[in-house]
């Protein structure tokens, strides 16, 4: 099959091409390497250095025989840049990672929560474009996240609600209450494409995914050459891979206000069979297909748990702080989140071992030595936006101080 | 009252305008004249000339005394721009209609669907920042319209919709499934602009308005040198206004398909009224409050049976014609839209009457011999954009033809 995978060059992007590359088809990767402009621009390094998309491409094609063709260029600034590979590449199925993927990042000030948005909904808004010029049956594997739905005091479904209001029945796109600006723009993103579903009869799957965590694949394989970029930092580093850094370098695992929050998570394994299940079993012409693409639901205080006894397996002492929550959420909330779509496919999922954080401390480990401990505290305060950290301070001491006990 | 009205050169910007201004308050209208460029690109034309801004507001001066500040610039381009007149001009009110405000032609192109997301959703994110940063307990009233909703099986809410499911109870935001690309820019603002009065305290009202139709207020008297831009042709009239004129120059009243299609409507005058009770009376502190504006709900055939019959009394003879539908859309389709709540405030209603619409027809017969009838009939398809009308065919025959009867 025909593959286009967008943001290929990023923490899930890169795994997935060489997946689908893997199980022998014909890959194309699309990327601007605006996500490393913005690591620089926060402060943020991988935990290991990345090789440029090109080299491991190369790597890739040493190893496997294996061709991954790649483009560089903008979604959203060029508006001709899909038309061009719609027509000529012609793809059965495009897999949409390319948008900005952090919530501090896009609450960071003004202009970053405009480049958010203007970034991620025209960048989409050009892939609908180009697919109803050039190729109006490919199916669209759209990555969205959990976080858009919120914590609403009602079970979530996937993408859609059966309601009786008043006597009568509607089926009606579940409704959404997210956490910040960045998870917003996946909101405009799910209405722009269910829209393009019903007026172009397009095949959309929009992925709602959990927090993804993990840093090896079957096809990365511990190979450094095709490694993927693991990040650790409060900007682009999601809360399990943070803390797992945090427990080898000896350092607190930050918890943000009482830890209570309870979201849905999977391993990185699990996202590539779930993007492989969504693109064997498309969705039909005109179906804005909507899955909740994650295995467990944890509060941050049993991911903390979690490492912590994963780590003293290990040998190692860790020890669990209590920030101000810097975000503005409930810390107290129902969730329930049904995720019954992908498991119907066939997904098998692999759940958080010991075994598993223990495999990520151990490559944490190794990589201890370079990790920037100042990058890993929150800067982004969502009422108030950058909080500049103190510079006479020690490192790793921000103004966004340990809560009250 | 200082009150900021953004978007006060268009066809109910300059009449708010006006109308605050005759009431004492502090009014400041900023403009960036962008809806001027996008009439001449599809050759639209006003019904009477008008006058730029700042002569009509130098003519308000002269003839009430009264001063109506006015801001040329682009407040989506200009990231700063908010941000300076919140922290110079201190407004309590900003009165918000400054949006590319047509469904067809945010579906002409690409280029101009790209356009009007990214100015609709980054003009009102600025005013947000510069909101947060200057004025966060100044009270933003967005002009939102009933077309976000799109046509549920169930009764529309005012903006939220209380939900049991599986035994729990929520309060969300009423599900939206509008029919078009400026409609789901609109759908974009609802839902920023819910989460900056759950950040940051905002007074946010939402005004869900219907179709708006009318030539006079009480402001303009007649006036023709403070006349506001009304619109007759297919890109940016109103279907009523659209109606009117056509029935004023004989020609038939294009009904796009069956003309069941059911919607809400409202009084030009009555919009004056609705934007003025919610201004005098404030969402509170964190409201993200809505409210449906419009008065009376009618089917686009009851729309063109109306005018025929007021026609007839004024002894022109009106034909109605079943253009086939350019939109995709429900042409039979349940429609109960609650708007209790300006009401509740003190809104009294002009209803449309013979008159209401005799008056219309008069003031259309003045302008008749200028109307550009080539610029009416449908020319946007909602499934494949912009279709050229056949050079060599008599003015007003376009490639959208006449449906079968």
């Amino acid at each position: 099959m025909r593959i286009c995978i967008l943001g290929g060059d990023g923490y899930l992007g890169w795994p997935t091409a060489m997946h689908f590359s893997a199980r022998g088809h014909e890959v194309m990767v699309v990327d601007n390497m605006a996500k490393r402009g913005w690591e620089e621009e926060v402060g943020a390094t991988p935990l290991e250095p990345v090789p440029t998309l090109k080299e491991r491409a190369r790597r890739w094609r040493q190893k496997k025989f294996q061709h991954i063709d790649t483009v560089i260029g903008n979604i959203a600034d060029d508006g001709q840049l899909m038309q061009d590979i719609c027509r000529d590449f012609r793809p059965e199925a495009i897999i949409h990672y390319g948008e900005q993927p952090s919530a501090p990042y896009s609450m960071l000030n003004q202009e970053n929560a405009v480049y958010t948005q203007c970034n991620n909904v025209i960048g989409t808004l050009n892939v609908m474009f180009a697919m109803r010029e050039h190729c109006p049956q490919a199916h669209l594997v759209k990555l969205g996240t959990m976080g858009e739905y919120g914590t609403p005091n009602i079970d979530i479904e996937e993408g859609w609600l059966e309601v009786t209001h008043n006597g009568r029945k509607d089926r009606v796109l579940y409704p959404k209450k997210p956490h910040s600006l960045y998870h917003l723009s996946k909101v405009h993103d799910s209405h722009n494409l269910e829209f393009a579903s019903r007026m172009w009869d397009f095949r959309v799957t929009d992925l709602n995914q959990g927090v993804v965590y993990g840093i090896d694949t079957d096809e990365i394989g511990n190979d450094p050459e095709l490694c993927t970029s693991f990040h650790y930092d409060d900007i682009f580093g999601t809360v399990l891979n943070r803390f797992v850094v945090q427990a080898a370098i000896g350092m607190p695992l930050t918890v943000y206000g009482s830890g209570r929050q309870i979201r849905g998570y999977l391993n990185i394994r699990d996202t590539l069979r779930c993007i492989e299940l969504a693109v064997e079993n498309p969705a039909g012409r005109g179906e804005f297909r909507v899955f909740n693409q994650f295995t467990e639901q944890f509060s941050i205080m049993e991911l903390a748990e979690r490492v912590r006894e994963s780590a003293s397996e290990q040998g190692l002492k860790v020890e669990i702080q209590h920030l101000r929550n810097p975000r503005v959420e409930q810390e107290d909330h129902y969730y329930h989140a049904k995720h019954s779509g992908l498991p119907g496919l066939g997904l098998e999922p692999h759940l958080l071992s010991n075994g598993v954080i223990g495999h990520m401390l151990t490559k944490a480990m190794d990589g201890a030595a370079k990790v920037n401990e100042a990058s890993i505290l929150p800067k982004v305060d969502w009422k108030h936006g950058w909080q500049q950290p103190v510079a006479d301070e020690p490192a790793g001491i921000v103004c966004l101080q340990p809560a009250r006990a």
